[in-house]
């Protein structure tokens, strides 16, 4: 029985390294090539412990947290990664990610399943504290390196600062001083021509 | 104050991008290129969140192995990965590693600077059940993407079984289950041809 248990864990182990290949629409900060999702999770991971003290509800939940960002992104597995600035596409890759959830969670023991599958729905949904701050540092990371990279995939896509401010949302809900920094950081990508106004 | 604090966060998470860049010995599971450390500490982190139940040790603090095996591999942002079977390269990656972790942490405000730096000590002397366990899954890790692989980098560096079973100790002191699991595994490496027994 608990061989039996170990094997899914080693084959859900196994067949989650995909997500090393799985590239994003940003690249390095020192734009030497795009990142792949299972980098920019362990990204975020580093961010959530230096920077869940800044979420604006005193009791967040750290691990929580750490848990969302690593798993967030285990969904694009099956149909890569999807610009978060087309509203069409998003709602397809919404209906794939879905089937993906589906058929990688159930590879689990089922405890270890239905936990992941609800941290997931938690953070697709930003439905607690918790989900929101992890969401926030999923809009931060990219900005960051969008800023380093002078606003490499913005103008490869055509971004405008208010798609960005409306995607960053996220940010204002759960730290007004994270909120801060991000105006800060946009209007000084503006100023340097990384980013268009309209 | 607080808008100093957030500017050493954001300076340090900047610096660790780098470890996106340090590619290590052993193959993805696919055989199609190198792994580098970041994806490496993302995929031990999973494994943590998976396997921590199997710990000998029963009360063993699950986000501290998290914690660790994020950071474990930060101080090789400057010189790049070791060969763990080669003992005097070893030895010198210590003591630059050692310089690098001196230079890095101290990007941080000093509390954060102070957790990150007894968490990287604790790993390195495997002073605590959470240490040993954040050591295993970071020779487990290896072993599954070598068998995956057939032996890639054990035949590379023509390391043997029993140099095999000396860097996996760790396991055995930390999981009487995982480390059954193990000698299995390793037994079947020698079995197809992976892996010399001498």
């Amino acid at each position: 029985m608990k061989d039996e248990r170990l094997k899914k864990q080693i084959d859900f182990i196994l067949e989650i390294d995909k997500l090393k290949h799985i590239y994003r629409q940003t690249l390095l900060t020192d734009g030497s090539r795009h990142e792949n999702d299972a980098e920019h999770s362990w990204h975020l991971a580093m961010m959530a412990l230096l920077l869940c003290e800044h979420a604006t509800e005193m009791s967040i939940d750290m691990f929580r947290v750490v848990k969302m960002v690593l798993i967030h992104d285990l969904v694009e597995i099956d149909h890569g990664d999807t610009l978060c600035y087309d509203d069409e596409a998003i709602r397809i890759a919404k209906e794939r990610e879905r089937k993906t959830a589906e058929r990688l969670f159930c590879l689990l023991p089922e405890d270890q399943s239905e936990e992941f599958r609800m941290l997931w729905e938690e953070f697709e949904q930003q439905a607690t504290p918790e989900a929101c701050f992890a969401a926030s540092l999923d809009r931060l990371q990219p900005l960051l390196h969008n800023y380093k990279t002078g606003g490499y995939s913005w103008k490869k896509h055509g971004v405008t600062r208010d798609k960005v401010l409306r995607r960053t949302e996220p940010i204002r809900e759960s730290s007004t001083f994270l909120w801060n920094f991000v105006q800060e950081l946009i209007q000084e990508s503006v100023a340097r021509g990384y980013l268009n106004r309209n």
